[in-house]
Parts: C-alpha cells; structure tokens; sequence
C-alpha cells in the first residue's frame, strides 16, 4: 500500500530509476537543507514534468492576506506564509543547441542519493537526446553548514557518443510564486538584476515585511578537472539574469560546471550591503575551494553525527529511518539563532504556512537538548520569550487582561497567523506546552538560570491566561475550562477537555512554586521580574485555590479521565470494529461525523500522562492506554511517537515497534499519501523519542537520567548518545545486555532498572 | 444612537435634505422589486460619490468559487451568489454639455418618496450646476407588479433660470460586479449589444449556470407634456449600449424622459427569443403608456393593501415601521412561481449569498398564508418538494442512508451552498422547520392534499435523517443528538440542543402519524410513496422507539429545560448585569468569547415553546421566558418577535412593545449600523407576526381561529386582515372594545379570549 521505491541503505536514501509520477514526492525526500536556507530537490536543468519547485530562505516569510469563509472577531488579518525564493540552482543545459530536459529525452541509469553522512546530494543519468546525442550526466548540491550562505553545485556532462557544444546557462530567477498563495499575489519586489563578470546577483525585497535578500552566483567551468578561464555572455530580464558558456567538447571529455550561488539577507546584513556580502561569501567559498568545501561538508556532519547518531542493528529499514528523521531534524534547524524555528516542513515544502507551532516544545526541544548543547534548546526557549509582548497582545485582542499571554497557534513573529476558530482561539493547550518546556529544560539541563533570566515571566503571563480562562461552574462547583479544543483536533469546541484542564492546573501550581523560588533564591531578579509583570502577592493565592478546584472529567464506571465531558455519550465503535472502508476519516468522512465520532486523530490523554508521568501509577497508565488506543486513529503525524512510548513503557513491544516503524518512515513509505507536500519534520523528533525514551526508557529524575531498556525482538541492538550537563554518554542496547559509555565530561550516576550505576571514563 | 432621518409618514418612507453619508443607507431602504426582479435605490444619473450598486433578477445566481480556511470533507464546491444584474435604470443626464452628478453641484430640496400605498419610488430635487444652471428634476420610477418584466422610469428636467441644452442618455450596462465576489471572478459572459431606432438591448449568460438574460430598453421624450419623436445617437460598446438625445429645452420648459426597460430571462422564455419577448413587453408597455401603467400599479398595490394592511392608530413610527415590513415582503415575493422563494435581503442587497433558508418555513410562510392564497403557501412548501432529491445528495454526501434527507442551510437549488461547518453540517435544526412549515400549512389551510401528493415524502427524508443522525447513550440511555448548531448560533457544535432534540422527537413521531394516516384514508397515495420512498412499515416502530427514548437535557434545579447539555456551566451574568461598552457582543467580542458566554443570539427554546405551544403550560413558558430573556441578546433580526410574541401571551405588554419597536424599525432606524448591505427581508415576516399572533392572539385549533387581543398602551387600535380558508376577516383592536368582521367567504366560528363566537357577513 504504501510506496516503496527508496531503497534501503544505511545511509543514504536512494532513488534508481526515472518515474515522473515520483518526481514530487523525491523533490521532498531528497530535499536540502543547512538551517539558513534549503530546497525541495528540484532538477537544475530545465523541467517540463509536473514538479513542485521551492527555496526558502530561515526566517524570511509573507504575511500573507488571509482567506476564511466568514470572518470571526479576532482573527488575524493576515496568514503568514513560508516564502518562495528566489531561485539558484537553475542550470539550463544546451547539447549542440538541443536543450535538455529529462521529461524530453530517453533516461538510462536515473539515480538519486542523498548521502546522510556527508551531507551531499548527487543525482546520475544517461540521456539520449534528440539529435542522437548520448551524454552522462551527474550533478553534486551541498549547502555548506558553516558558510551557511553558499550552496554549490558541480553539474558535470560528458558526451558519450560523440563530440558536442555544450552550453551551460547557470542562472538566478525572482520571478517565482506559491504554490499556497491564497489571492495569488505578489510576494517579492525587484530591485536590482547585476552582473559582473562571472558573476549575478538579483535584489529583492518581500513586501510588507521588506526582507532584503541578494540572491546570487559565480560559475567556474572545468574539462576534465581543468579550470578553463571564459567569460560568459550575459542576459537579463527584469527578474533575471543569465550567465551563458558555451564549450567544445570532445567525445569522452567531461564538462563540470561549477555554481556557487546562495542568499545574503537583510536578517544578517545592512540591506545596503547585501552585494558586497555575497562578493565576500563568493570569494570565501571559491578561495577554499570545491573539493575542501565537500570535506568541510563532510566533516561538520560527522560531528553532528557523531552525537546525534543512532545505530540499529539488525533493521536497515528502521535504521535509515531513524537517520533520515535526525538528518532532517539538522538541515532544518541547528540552535544558531534565537530568532528561528523549527517549521512543520523545515525547507521541504509550503504547508502549514507558518513556521512554529507548539510541535517545538512538544516534540522538537527534547532532541536537540540531548543531541547538541544547551544553547540550541535555550534559543528555542528565547524564542517564545521574546515574542512574550506579542503573545500578551493576542490574549488582548480576544478580551483577556493584566497580562494574560496566549501564544499564538502558529506563528512566524509572535503573531497569531492562523484562522479557524477552533484552533486559533480554542487550541490553546499550546500554552501548556509552552510552560512544560521551560519545566523540561531546566529538568533536563539543570540551568536554573533561564527562570530567572527570561521563564518566569513567560511562566507568569501563561497562568494569568489560565486563570481568566477558567470559570467557575455552579453546577459543579469547579473551575471549568469550556469551549477548547484539545491536542485531538477531532473533536472542536468541547468543555474540559481532560489534557487542557490538567495542563492549566499544572501551570499554575508550577509557576507559584517557582515564584516562591525565585523570590527566596533570587531576590534581586524577582524583584525585577515583579516590576516588569506587575505581579501582585494575591495571584499565587488565586492559582492554588483555582488549581486544587480545576474540575478533570472522571468517569466512574470506565475508571478513567474523559477526553471532554461529553466523551462518553458518544457511539464507542473501536477502530478496529469499524469497516475499514472508512480509513482515513479525515478523507472518507464529512467534518460533522469526525466531529461526533469517538476518533481520536492524535494522542490526548496519552498526551498528558507522557508529560506528567510521575503523577500517575503505570496501572492508570495502562487502564488510559487501554482505553483511548483502541479510538486513536493516528491522523497526525504526532501521535504514534508517543503511543509508541507509552506501549514501551507498558512492555507492549510489539505495539511499540508498530508504532516505531509508523513514525520514522512516515515520509519515506508515505504513510498519509501527501509526501509531495514536504516531509513532517517536527514529528521526526518524536521519531527519535520513541527510541531514547520509548525503547531505551530514558528519563531524568531528581537530576540524573533513568533508563529502563527494552528492544524491539526485530533488532539485534541499538546505540544512542546523549549529553546530559556536559558529559557524553553512549548507550548500547543489545538482546542480552545494555552498556552504559561515558564518553567525556564528569562522571554520572545513572540509574538503570531502578538500580543505580556509576559510570566513569 | 439610531438612525433618524426617515421622516414618519403612514404610507411613505421619506427622506429630506441631501447627505452623502446616507445613500447607501437610502439605496437599501428607497429599494424597488416586484417579485421578478429589482433594484437598490442608486441614482439614475452618473454619481462619483459613495454608492452600492445593485440590480438583481428573481432566480438568477451563480455558483461563486467557494472560498474557505482550510477545507473539510463535505464542503460544497460552491458559494451560490445573488447576482448582480445588468443595469437597466441608467441616464446620463447633461446640462449644456455638463454633466448631472449630485457628488458635484450644489443641491437643494432634495427628497426621496418611497410611495408603499402606489408602488413608486420618486426622487426630486434642484440642483445648481457649476456652468450656473438651475435645474429642477423629478424622477420617478416603477416596477410594474403585473408586467413584471418591466420597469418604467419618467424623468422630468426643468431649466429654472436660463435656457439649456439637454442631453439624456438613457443607457443599459452590463458591465457589472458584486461587491461581495469571492475571487473578483467575472459573473456574465455578454453574448450582444443591439440597437433598434429609440430600442437597446443587451444579451448576457451567466457563467457556469448558463441563464440567459435580456436587458433592454426604449425610450421616449416629453416637452411639457408633449411627445416629440426625435431618433437619438447609438453607442455601443462591448458592455453597454447608450442611446443619446439632445433636446434644446427653454428656461421653464420641463422635458421628460420615459424609459422603459426591464429583463427577460430565459427562465420564462426560449433563451433565442428574449429579443423578440423583450420587443413584445416593450410594445405592450408603450401600447399601455406611462400614465396608465401607473394607475394600474397602484390599483395593484391596493388589492394587495385591501388584504395585507394593518391598520395602527396613534403610533405614526410603528404604523409606518409594519407598512414597511408589509410592502417589502410583497416587493420580494408573490408566491406565483414555485422556482423562486425568499432571500433575506431580497433585492435589496448581496449579502448573504443564496437565496432560501429556514426563515422561509420558520418566519414568512404564516404571513403568505394569512394575507394570500393559499397556492401561494403551497408554492413554497412546493419548492422544497422539488428539491427533495437534492436534500438525499446533500445527506448522502454526509454519510446519510437509504433516503434519509439533509435540506441546506442555504441554497439557490436544492444543493447546499454555504460552507462554515458548525452551520453547514451542524445546523441541521433548519431540517425540523421544514416539517413543521408542512404541519403548520395543513393546519391553517385545513388542505390535506399537500400531504398526500408532496409533503409526506418530503417528512420520511426528514424523519429517516433524525433517526440516522441520533445515537444512543450508553451513559444517558437515551438517545442523543451530538454535534449541532441551534437556532442560537452563539453556541456550536453542542450536544443535545433542547430546540433540536425536540424537533427531532416531533418530526419522527408527526412522521409516523401521517403515514398511518395516509395509509387508512388515501391508500393509493400510500402505495405511491411507499414505492418511491422505499418505505419498510419497521421504520415507524424505530422512530416511534427514539422520540419515545429522545433525551431531553433538563435542569431539576433550576427547573428549565436547558438549551444544551452544558448551558448551566457557564458563567450566568445576564445581558442587563454586562457592561453596555461590550455590546452587541458580535462586535465587541471575539468568537470564541461569545461561544462560551450564556448570551443568546436568537430565541432557541423560546422558538421551540412558540411552534409547540400546546406541548407547554403558560406556567412553563413564563418560567422559560424569565430564565432564557435575561441573556438574550437578538443580535439576529429573527428573535425580537418570538420574544414580542411569547411576551404578549404571558401578557407583558410593554415588553411586547418593545420586542415589536425592534423588530418593526430594525431597518428604518437600522438598529444593527448594518442598512446599507440591504434590509432584513424574512424577519419582517416576524413583524408581522408579533402584531397578529403577539398582539392579536391569534392561533388555529382544531381548525377553528382563536384570538386573545392585546394592545399596547402606546395604540388607540389596530386592524388586520386573514384569510383563514377562504372567509376573509378583519380583526380590529381598540383600547376597550375588539371587533370581527367578515369580508368575505363563509360564515366563521371563531374562539376569542376561550369564548366562542359566530361570525357572520
């Protein structure tokens, strides 16, 4: 059912063979990125094919004017979206005049490979031309991870039947679109198309948001690995511009056209520098040169990989999945700049417009703590602090007072920039999720710091929206949370959804327990913090009395927390009852019916029990998961991961390793039949959770990690690492026996099957 | 805070003095129809200033692109539109070569007559232009009520104070917009522009829907009275067709021009002879002649006064508020076509897309019955019979079964043309007012072959939708209704709303009555509609089972049923405790704010307790009515008069008063600052309710007229008419006596104040 063209490899993921109905869905896959810009894996050369072109730039987005049925008071007016670039990979490809396009010619030999451990990827073919032309062709794209500005492109040609003129036309094009555009507007001004020599450069500037950007290129040409010194003819237009060589080439000889090209942004730069810097970044790039560039490439993965790795033996399959999840997860974000975020589809496509949603606290931040250092999670965290003003004007805007903060559902600045009721308003456990991280990474990091610096007000703005959001019900003489809808966006607008409530109670309790902290640990920063939030003595007083009242629906008879209050009086067909003709519901079935239906599109209540594991006995644990798994239908990309874990947790390996596979070859196998959209980059934290802390059971308790490892009967083992405070420990995980490998930083006191272990150097 | 500039008159709305902030007001309110087609008030002249220009055809739509957030499964592909029309009321007016534009000269005695008595609209005013000339004007304009494809415009120029030259250029343009496009799509494509002498007409099609449409026109000059034949200048473009006449015109002197002009559709006609039909209304209408024309429309008005009218002395605001509602129903709908039925705006606006909802069954079908034929009635219940197939589709497409009918919530055609989900698939009460219209005809009208030969295939759709769409609780052991939208919209998606489980329960069980019903008396009938429904005798057991079983949310405490399950959670300040700055709360508040606030837009229970009266006791209804009152808002034009009238029965009279006042003027003295997008066509239906049932008493029992008058203090007395089975009867109120006469028909036993009377001729 699902597709299964990529072949297995450790490694890489490889394409062979040309099948055009594939091309959308390999631009995804094979998709680069360097955490300051990317693109799907569109062809150099010309395309007549269906193919969905994109580049995108980290940071620089359109406020793009919103479309909704009927407008709702408070909605934002504009949807913000992630922005088609300008275009520099382009290469137009001439064989004695012929252009060549793979949807125009006979293909031998097509072959893809995005190499995971070197960071490259290189696509091989045979084409035979019209005029009888045979050529070999294989192109090499890197985006350089230090100089995050440069991409290079090596497109090599070699006539194979006979000698030929090959024209190269490396060139850079703004006049592009998106495909999500919602009144097909314009995005992008144009102010300037230069050249200079072997090189060209187009300005541009987005509307409304006026981020400058420079997009540009310089081209070397090589025969048989030799430079050869011709200048170009150039062509503009008023939104491009051209670069044409034309070369002799003989029978057997190999034609390599080098194209260093990439973005200066006004973000990094003065706007009015923007040239200049991309002359800088061109003279760096060709001054180290091609081949050094690649092994820098090379070499800066193999650091990441070297922390960020996790082996599988025994499963190629589950091993390239998992190396495919935490490749993604690196080209789409590396903790540089505080002012970026983790998007739904990093660089692989335009869906879901903005660029953060609560999936960054959630999923994303428990990876890159373990598998970077704590700043990366830290700028994660500043993020949502800086955009703190902003999020106290949104809770403004739909009535909320004295600093009350709601974060936005999606954001690219702080605003919201979503539009349907039900999640724009009534999702809001995201700020929830907002608060657990700031929990998690001082539980993770030990950096009591962050509180004080920047958390406790985010912390403080988040339970004064709880507690105007709550009411109090006369009928059940509890606090009450109505009108929201919960992780499981499968039901809308319910009351008291059990997570929701659960979430705020917790917020509030935990944000006075830290006032109380700081006051009498940092008294000089608390008073700070007072002065800046206004924060009166009488707050805490009205969070504790709200939280130890918040209602959370129980039933009785089932002997578990309700979904919602009305979770009950639904029709409890299980999935597995139901025909199967009626999967997935989000295509078979009108919104009404998913609505009223027990269908659980990701993990809630499950949800819940993952953050606050500790409130709850493995016994309640089991009695949820019982319960609700039998109603989940794991619609979103989200929800499998923590299934996975919770069935890890409950010794259901088999259920766990189901729930493995669904998560880390989501996009390879193309679960959900949308892969030509982009990839789900978020979830791919989630992919690596049910690892480290599904099968290997990791946990941090009272300042020191816990594992109970568990593997999966398909393996042979596994190996993670982490860093945890500073010191780097590898954890094998074999049939028989685990192993535990401090491999620098301080000596750990582990606890392993609640048995505790020393683990020195 | 109102709007006041409507000067009081019994049979006229007048306004005085010309301001420009007012035309679009005056454009909705000074609006003409005639049941086939009409316009907004825009000025016959050129005017730069503010203007909303619209002109619309009786069952002329288009399926407008659909435009939505985020799409869901089961949205319809469309948006149906009220069509902006090609214009026919255009005159270009110069005054020696300069041209007639109010933005532009300097006006006086400016006056707007909409003569409800007569049938005409007649604007006068005198203007300086800036070349110095004086002029008087008075146009006058008709919608000819029984030629109703034509219109006649008489527009009279008098030079004051010098000699001019006079050029009119009556014109047709089909170059036209709505203002409320979705996609700025073009709507019409022009097929041809052709002159004949003193003729022009316009040939368009819609897009997609294909009607065809004629606009033409002719026209005619006076001196003072007298005909002169003078053949004008032809210009013609791609979109519109001006005939030009120069007419030297002495200081004194008034010239006239007579354009008549109108549409034909090929709705009536062969689409290849609209020429020929338009020719053919032409000649009749010039045969007639302009004097006459009027006489007869206003000959027309009077026979539908003599039966409509509702007399009110001692009130000129309310006497002319009821005329108002009266004479805009009657320009909206004559009931002569079953294609057709009620907008809410009529031909006064675009807004709200399509063309029928609930409001038809709900609000206007008691008033067509009581002031009509009863063919009238019928011809609406008609309407839906006829597009009973489509409400099949419609909950097909939703996951209905076997028959079961979903009607929409909006529509132009039988298929559901609106798409917010919480109205579109969750509304379904609209479903139970379409039952209840078919009950209510019967019930009035005493005609028990609507039943046999239409209705009761139309109420097994129904019937077997509320038997599909209820679930069965295993907590409540009940039947419930989950996920719907009540006639409340301030509240979505909710379980069991008491107006929508009730309706339900009737439906099934009334159903059920009258299929037993017409099994005994007219079983060739039954035989037909068992075979085209598929009817099985068990589905009258399981609807008699679930309206048995049908839960009914109820609060012991408060002793009210309750509008949904979870109404007693809120927060219960009444709209008098709510600071006045948040009202309407539709403005001041964000969406989800009004969802989860107890405020109520438009009568729900009320409603409910108003169509099954004889299921309550007045007790139950005055402890309904002082529970729900209080936090009601009416921010729907729907809900005053149910409260007028559920007031009046419990004898509250100056509540009742002020429910009318709002109902009556909501357009006059735009309660809403909303007149400008056109007026509230169907509530006035309820206006005219809240005086015959509300004030009047009036109920049918047991086929008999019962009456219980009231009268405000504010009146000395009011008359209305019925006609109650064929015997018309007049009704008139004072403050110490009433008075029941009849007009016409058979002789009458009517019950008033519980007391049986006679009414003879």
């Amino acid at each position: 059912m699902n597709q299964e063209y990529i072949k297995p490899h450790p490694w890489s993921i490889i394409e062979e063979g040309f099948n055009p109905a594939l091309v959308r869905a390999s631009e995804s896959l094979f998709s680069m990125g360097n955490g300051a810009m990317g693109q799907r894996a569109n062809f150099e050369e010309e395309y007549q094919g269906d193919t969905f072109q994109g580049s995108y730039i980290a940071g620089v987005y359109y406020p793009d004017k919103t479309r909704v049925g009927w407008w709702k008071n408070g909605y934002p007016e504009y949807f913000a979206k992630v922005l088609n670039a300008p275009n520099w990979i382009g290469i137009k490809v001439r064989i004695d005049g012929e252009s060549l396009d793979l949807s125009k010619c006979q293909i031998e030999n097509f072959k893809r490979e995005l190499n995971m451990r070197e960071g490259f990827y290189k696509r091989s073919f045979q084409a035979t031309m019209k005029n009888g032309i045979i050529i070999e062709v294989e192109s090499t794209r890197i985006l350089h991870l230090e100089l995050d500005e440069l991409g290079i492109i090596d497109y090599q040609v070699t006539p194979i039947n006979k000698n030929a003129d090959i024209t190269f036309t490396p060139y850079v094009d703004a006049a592009i679109t998106n495909e999500d555009s919602n009144w097909d507007d314009k995005f992008w001004d144009i102010i300037e198309v230069k050249e200079d020599k072997n090189q060209g450069f187009i300005r541009t500037q987005t509307l409304k948001t006026h981020f400058d950007v420079c997009t540009f290129m310089e081209s070397q040409l090589y025969i048989d690995g030799q430079h050869i010194d011709i200048l170009p003819k150039t062509t503009k237009s008023l939104s491009s511009i051209e670069l044409v060589y034309v070369v002799p080439v003989a029978q057997g000889q190999t034609v390599s056209l080098r194209k260093y090209a990439g973005y200066t942004v006004s973000l990094n730069h003065d706007p009015k520098e923007l040239v200049a810097a991309a002359k800088n970044v061109l003279s760096k790039g060709i001054k180290i040169g091609y081949a050094t560039l690649k092994e820098q490439q090379a070499a800066a993965w193999k650091e990441i990989w070297d922390m960020a790795d996790i082996t599988i033996e025994g499963d190629v399959a589950a091993q390239q999945g998992i190396r495919f999840n935490i490749f993604q997860l690196n080209q789409t974000y590396l903790g540089k700049d505080a002012r970026l975020n983790i998007g739904p589809k990093g660089f692989t496509g335009e869906k879901y417009g903005g660029s953060t949603y609560w999936d960054t606290e959630a999923y994303c931040i428990p990876f890159y703590m373990a598998t970077k250092n704590p700043q990366v999670a830290r700028n994660l965290l500043k993020y949502r602090y800086d955009q703190l003003s902003k999020a106290i004007e949104n809770a403004q805007k739909l009535g909320f007072v004295n600093g009350a903060a709601l974060y936005p559902m999606v954001t690219m600045n702080g605003e919201e920039c979503h539009n349907e009721w039900e999640i724009t308003f009534e999702e809001i456990h995201r700020n929830g999720a907002i608060a657990f991280a700031i929990y998690n990474y001082e539980r993770y990091t030990g950096d009591t710091g962050y509180m004080v610096e920047m958390g406790l007000e985010v912390l403080i703005g988040i339970a004064r929206f709880w507690c105007q959001r709550a009411t109090f019900s006369n009928t059940k003489k509890k606090y009450v949370i109505l009108g929201v809808t919960g992780p499981n966006e499968y039901e809308n607008n319910v009351n008291n959804n059990w997570y929701t409530n659960y979430m705020a109670k917790w917020c509030m309790l935990y944000t006075a327990e830290m006032i109380e902290r700081t006051a009498t640990i940092f008294p000089d920063n608390y008073k700070r913090i007072r002065q800046a939030t206004n924060f009166e003595d009488n707050e805490i007083a009205d969070w504790k009395k709200m939280a130890a009242a918040m209602f959370l629906p129980y039933s009785d008879s089932e002997d578990v927390y309700l979904q919602q209050d009305g979770f009950l009086d639904k029709e409890l067909v299980t999935v597995a009852n139901l025909n199967k003709e009626h999967l997935p519901i989000n295509q078979k079935w009108s919104w009404d019916r998913i609505l009223r239906s027990p269908y659980i599109k990701q993990a809630d209540i499950l949800q819940g029990f993952y953050f606050f594991e500790e409130h709850f006995t493995t016994e309640e644990l089991e009695r949820h998961f019982d319960f609700y798994e039998p109603f989940t239908v794991h619609e979103s990309s989200l929800s499998p991961c923590v299934h996975s874990i919770q069935a890890a947790k409950l010794n259901r390996m088999d259920r766990a390793y189901e729930f493995y596979l669904r998560t880390s070859r989501l996009d390879l196998d193309d679960y959900n039949k949308e892969v030509e959209e982009g990839c789900h980059i978020t979830s791919m934290a989630g992919t690596w959770m049910s690892i480290v802390e599904g099968f290997g059971g990791m946990r941090v308790r009272d300042g020191h990690l816990h594992f109970e490892p568990r593997i999966p009967k398909e393996w042979n083992s596994y190996t993670f690492k982490v860093n945890f405070r500073g010191s780097i420990l590898t954890i094998s995980v074999n049939k028989d026996k685990n192993s535990f490998v401090l491999e620098s930083g301080n000596p750990l006191t582990i606890i392993v099957n609640g048995q505790s272990i020393s683990i020195n150097s």
